[in-house]
This record gives structure tokens, sequence and C-alpha cells, in this order.
């Protein structure tokens, strides 16, 4: 095992080491970064088809998972990470905790800290949660998801995913479908794939695009359209966004039967446009963002976003953790 | 602990190895495999009196708890088991889940089954939900009980606590008196019992009483009576299933104070029959299916059942995992 | 690791091993053996502070923790220092569980007894409930919390985190501030100060202080006041109660505004007195118990609460479980 955690921090294609202590957003992570986190990823991945999937890497890493939101495959996805690195997860969601007594989240964050906690891993409804934590405890913090503002383990998962299937990301066309204005993963994945050079097209109900795109990243270019034919048109990647059902039918969203006929990536889609691939962050709501054929289709590559979702976890863990740092 | 794990596999008395893949119920499993799960069980009932109650058998090995339905004893059970073969299990309750986001079992599934789970125990209130599960994913499936299907874990559990009692199952009276048409637990046991060469007894309110049993199993000769007298005279082993709360009252269920008079197990008749032993599968709902004394008496061997049961799901989950299998 | 358990198990400053096999409360518990727990604790805490955090001292003990009632710290708490023992905790809350099925708390203990459990970590809102719980199962207890009783882990790390600043706690004033009447902290404070040889004041609203307290504790020399300044005034430690928001506003207590003009501590008690530390048992309901910037003040010891809590917790589970025992 030292042997590979030692690989890993050796790799020569990418920085060797990340210059953030915490994983808040990709807003702020460079090109580097982010490729470091996609190469050891791909190496703790081959840890995943090992007879044993455990690595002692961790061992006596204490992790709390901070959930204020109700997730599974999230959640899931970074105790299964933290398992297989032999650190030590304590769940807390909200229900049935302090919170609903009436705490600060600053004081949760004290009280985790004051039990010598190593990392945090905090998903909240409330855009900056992740970033408030590390000003209240030393402990390392990764964000899982904070309101409309970042999703960082999943763009860095979706890149990981794309770039299997690529032999580069620079250039590809990616687009992004659905409700782009309040979607954390469509933020992360936009300043992924920026970084890393893809073309990005967002593309959804006029009501539910951004309107200040180019205020978020400045220096690429991001093709917007509400036509998703324009979206598909020449498209190596379509990533669907899950619809938020309590925006339907408002004034904001429209009907479920209206997006689908829309938005929703249908079958003629995948006979019209022979080399897409499709992607979702999950859960899917089948009929609606992606017809139920899309979802099971060869060409749908969601179910190896879901594996590589527990390797770049596992990236993120080990790398932020600090453990192997300056061993050499 | 690899000598005991290949003196598991290398027992004489029974089947060495499980034809199955899965435990989806036992009426598919044979009378060998019954065995050798009872044999394998017996092994690992030791490891629960050691001062070091584990063992690094299932190390490494990934294990999710789906349960979709609320559960105690058999969550903790499973739970309980996994730990104690060192394997590492993810607890997955459906509330604060993406269950409740509209997601279906197999979109569920699919995505355990994409993080490299290798085994899923699954409660779910739909029949037929463990099997469906099993065309979804490549992981071992058992089931913790589906709907009024079979609560397979069950029925084994309470053969191997009537095969501690006698010298063998075969001809023994065993008499199962309550709701039987609804219950998973009876089934199990039907499927179990018969196939072990008991005679069966079913007792219960004429609208809780199968129509269908010898449909079930054609082979066998179960007597069916809705006289309390008539099943326990004879009898040596009554096992009272829960009555549903919810039925009492309406067509298909009387009050519970009917209930316990016709159907209840009172002290009078342990002292009536001297020999009959008495087993439920709890929680007891005390002075409905048993009175309060005969849950307490030393002839209610009820929590035998349940250190029972730790040994029978640590047993299934070691042979199912297929460690140790083809090592020599 | 074996070393450090010796060295705990051989301490010379205090009793070298427990009277009692249970924890149910500090009322019992002899001034020596409060002193042995403190002082393993001390030694247990420097685990804390080690790269890897966690000892193999009770690997394969199985510990349930009982919550029927909600907790975030003191669950956490005690799960934390499970693992940091290698312990294998299982968790059990209320919700979602057979207890809503109409178990009694009886049937639940003698189930995870047959399931060869050795410790039980039970919170209850009936008093007695841990009492109750040895009478009916054969593992260890610990009483995390039982309705207004006792909760004599939070009395044990309060009187640690006291010990931390003073060379004695022989004739330290200590002024307990609140709702003394309900809390199950106060009496297991009261309890363990007393019998350490500290001067307690109860502080209150008439309504909330006790009546019975020289029944309480008859030896003690315990002054009461319903004067927060009096209460302060040569006071070495104020620790503050959490105020049960659901009475204020009734006839038994009043307003939050009221409480935190009359018992609140503010930052002109800190500038009124020089010398003065404030704890509480968390969490804190800022601007009622304490103002803002007492809680965040260098002479709040709260956090240091927490992370004794997890270093006692450890001392308790370790000395109870009888590992190391009668080793020479």
């Amino acid at each position: 095992m030292i042997t590979e955690t030692k690989e890993v921090t050796t790799t020569e294609t990418a920085a060797s080491t990340l210059q953030h202590r915490h994983l808040l957003g990709l807003e702020t992570y460079s090109r580097e970064e982010i490729e470091l986190i996609l190469e050891t990823a791909r190496q703790f991945r081959e840890v995943l088809y090992r007879p044993i999937r455990q690595v002692p890497t961790l061992r006596g890493v204490t992790i709390v998972n901070l959930f204020f939101e109700p997730s599974t495959r999230t959640r899931i996805s970074f105790e299964l990470a933290e398992k297989r690195l032999s650190a030590s997860p304590i769940n807390f969601s909200s229900s049935g905790s302090s919170v609903s007594k009436g705490e600060t989240l600053k004081d949760t964050a004290q009280n985790v800290e004051a039990m010598q906690i190593d990392m945090v891993v905090i998903r909240h409804s409330s855009p900056g949660a992740p970033h408030f934590l590390t000003k209240c405890v030393d402990a390392v913090v990764i964000n899982a998801g904070d309101g409309a503002h970042e999703h960082p383990t999943q763009g860095l998962l979706d890149l990981l995913t794309i770039s299997d299937r690529f032999d580069s990301v620079d250039g590809l066309n990616v687009s992004i479908v659905g409700d782009i204005k309040f979607s954390r993963v469509a933020r992360s994945n936009i300043h992924a794939l920026t970084k890393l050079g893809a073309n990005v097209t967002l593309c959804g109900p006029q009501t539910l695009l951004p309107v200040d795109v180019h205020k978020l990243v400045p220096d690429a270019t991001i093709r917007i359209t509400s036509r998703l034919d324009e979206a598909l048109d020449g498209c190596d990647v379509a990533m669907a966004l899950r619809i938020q059902l309590e925006r339907q039918g408002t004034n904001l969203g429209p009907s479920l039967r209206e997006y689908h006929e829309q938005f929703g990536i249908k079958l003629q889609h995948l006979e019209q446009y022979k080399d897409l691939l499709i992607m979702h962050p999950g859960p899917v709501n089948r009929g609606v963002e992606l017809a139920s054929e899309v979802v099971d289709h060869e060409r749908a590559i969601i179910l190896n976003q879901v594996t590589n979702g527990v390797a770049v976890r596992m990236a993120v863990l080990f790398l932020l953790s600090g453990v192997g740092k300056g061993e050499d």
C-alpha cells in the first residue's frame, strides 16, 4: 500500500500536490490541481476492481459526513470512499440532531472540531456553508453540495468520466441541458470543463438559464441556447440535469410533459447524433430529462459516473488528508 | 481463521457448496443447501461466544443494507453478522434517500452496483423485489423480507433453533399460529420445515388462512385448522406469528382481545402440553399472540432465535460471498 | 498498545478498578472511582492528539448505541470514543425501529442481549430506564442521559475540564445556572462536584430550582439563590445549563428575553469577575443562557468540554469493558 500511495504522490503528468487545503468548489482550482485529482482517481479506481477493495491509506483518520440535505448516492459514495481508504466515518444527518434544537452551523462545526475530527464532508442548502465552515474549524472541509453554488466532486467525476472516453477534453463539445440557473452540478461542471479546454453549451428554458454566465467564467466562450437540437448538433457529450420537480408548472418551470417534449433527450436524438454520449448526475426522472430507453442505452454512461464518483472521492480525501505528503 | 473457514467449506454432513448465487427464498433451496447453511451457522455461532467476536473472513467485502421498510432486529442482526465477519456494511434506509426523490428500485440498484458493491441485503414491501434486483445487478442479493413472499433468513434461524432442541427435524410436529396468509415468515418456514420432513399445522382465523397452501408446497401434507387446541395437541413446537395491528377489527381480522382469546398462547397451554416449545419471530405483542408469562417462560425459545439469527446470517453471507470457494 | 492499557490499569493516583459493573449515575460512584475515570481519560486523551487516533483496545467488542431521544453530540462523542478504541458500534435510534411497532424496552433490551452485545449505551426520556435495563440484560449498561435523572458522562467530562484548570477541585466554587430542577446534567454535576469537595451554588428562577436538593446530597453544603450576581461573586467556574425552549413563557419558565436579562451570563460578567471560567453542556442557545460574545470568549471552555467528552467516554468504555482486568 505504501508503494501505491507513493506512486500517487509522484505521478508526473500533473501537479504533485494540491495548493488548496479544502475542496469548496472548482472555481478556484487550477487545471493542474484538477488533473492531479483525476490522475489519482484513476489509480484508486484500480482498487475498486481488486478482490479486497480496501487499502489502509487513511487508517485512524476520522471523517464526519455532515449532511444537512437528504442524499443517497453522494453520502453512500463518500462513505464507501472513506471505508475503502480505511478511514473512520461518522454519519450525521440533520434529522434527529441538535440542528433541530436550534444550534448554529458554527456551533455544530466547532463541536465536531473539538472532537479532533480530521475532515468534514458537508452538504448544506446554503451556498457558502462549506466556506463558512473553514472559518470556524481547522479540519479539512469538502463540499458535497452547497445550495445552488457548487458540487465539486460531481464536477470532477463527470470530468473523469468524459476523459475516459476521449484522448483529451481540450476542444470537446459538451452541452449541459436543463435547469442551469439553480444547478450546483452545472456550475462545477462549467468551471471544470472550461479549465480543461472544452467548449460548453448551456441549454434550457429561458427562465432556467443564468443571466450572468459570462460573469461566472469570464474568459470562456460559453454558448447559450433554448433549442435542444442546437445544443446536440455537433455535441460530443450531453449532460442532462435533474429537473427540480418542485419548479414544474410554476412561473419558473414548464410542466414535466412540456419539459420532456422540449428538453428531454429521446431515442431519436441518439439515432440522429451517432456519437453522442449521455450523462446525468442522477437520480434520473425517467421520461422527463431522459427517455427511459436513453437511460438504458449503451451510449448512456451514467453508471460510469457513479463508479468514478467513488474513485474521485477517494482521490480527494487522500490528497486533502495530507497523508503521504512530504514523505520523501 | 483460515483454518476455520476451511473447516466450514469441507464439512461432511451437508453439501459442500450452495447451488444458488442469491438467497431470495427457501422455496428453491434444496434440503442439502439448507443443511449446509445450518451446519455453517453452528460453526460461526462459536465465534459469538469467544472473547473476540470478530473474524477477518469478509474483510474488504462491501455490503449494502437496503431497507425500504422499517426494521430493528433484522437490520441490526445483519449488521452485526457483517461486522463480525469484518465486512464493510453501508446502511441505506428509505427515509432521507433518493427514493423520496422518485428514483426507481432499478435505478437505486444499478447505482449501488456501479459503486462495486459485493452484496446487497434488501427488505422491501413488494414481493419479488429481491428477485427483480438480481435482474439489474451482478451483486449477490439476500432477501431480508419481501412483502408477504419470503423471509428466508428467518426461516433458517427458526430451523436452526428447532434443530438445537431435537435430534432431528424429521417427523417433528410444528404448528404455525396466526396471520398465515400474509406472513412471509410463515411461508419461509413452511418451505424449510417441510423440506426437512416436519409435519406442519397452520392455525389462524379463517380469513387469515391461505387458500392455496397445497399449491404452495404440493408434495407436503399440511394440516389447516382454526382451533388452537387442535394445533397444540401433540405439537412439539408452536410458532406464533406477529399479528399485524393494522388488520385488527377489520373484515380480515378480529379485535386484539378476541384474537388473544382464540389464538393467543397462554400459560395454561404450557401447563397442559408439557413439552411444547414456543417460538415467535418478534417483536412480540405481549398479551396478544402470547401471554406475557409465556414470553418469559423457560420453554419460550424466542431469544435463542435471536442469537441464532446472527449466526445464520453470518453463514449465509459467508457462503454466498464466494470467499474460500475453490481454495483447494 | 498493550503497554498503554497496562499503564492505565496500574495508575497509582486512584483506585485501580471500578467497583461498579455499569455507569448508571454518579450518585453511587465513589470519589476514588471518579478519580480513576478522570486519570484514565487523561491518558486516553493523548491518543486524540496522535497522528493515528485509534488504539486496538476494544477490538471485537460490540456496543449498541440505543438512542431513544435525539442527540448529536452525545451520540457522535460515544461513537467516536468507540471507534477510537476499535470497538464495533451499532447505532439504533428510535425512529424507524420496532419501538414504533410497540415493543417494550425490556424486549428491545433482551433482543440486543441475545445478539451477544457486550455493552449498551442508552439515552432514554424515562428516568431509571438504564437501571431497568440492567435487570433485563447481562451486558454492561452506560447511561447517556435518562430523563431528568442523570447524565453521568457529562458530569465526568465537566469535572475533567474543571480539573484541567485548577490544582484541585477541593474547595473550588462552582455555580450551576439555569433550569436546575429538570436537569440531568445538573444532578450528575452536583454528585461529582460535591464528592470531590467543590462548593456548589445553584442559581435559577424559583420555579426551576429543586425543592429537595438537600435530600439529593444530604452531606453537602449547597447554596441556592435566584440572584445571578450572588452566584457569580467569588465563583471559579459558572456552568450554564441549556434552557428548555418548550418551558419558556409557561408557568414554569420566563420568556427567553426575561431569562437572558436575569440569568444570562454576559460580557460584563466576564469583565467584572476576572477569573471566572464559563462552561455549558451544549448546544448553547446564543443570547439566552450565554451572550454570543461569552460563548466565543477565551474564558469559555465549552469546546474543551467537548474534547474531554470523547476522552472520558473512552475511559468509561475501557474501564467497564473489563478488558485488561486481572491480566497480571
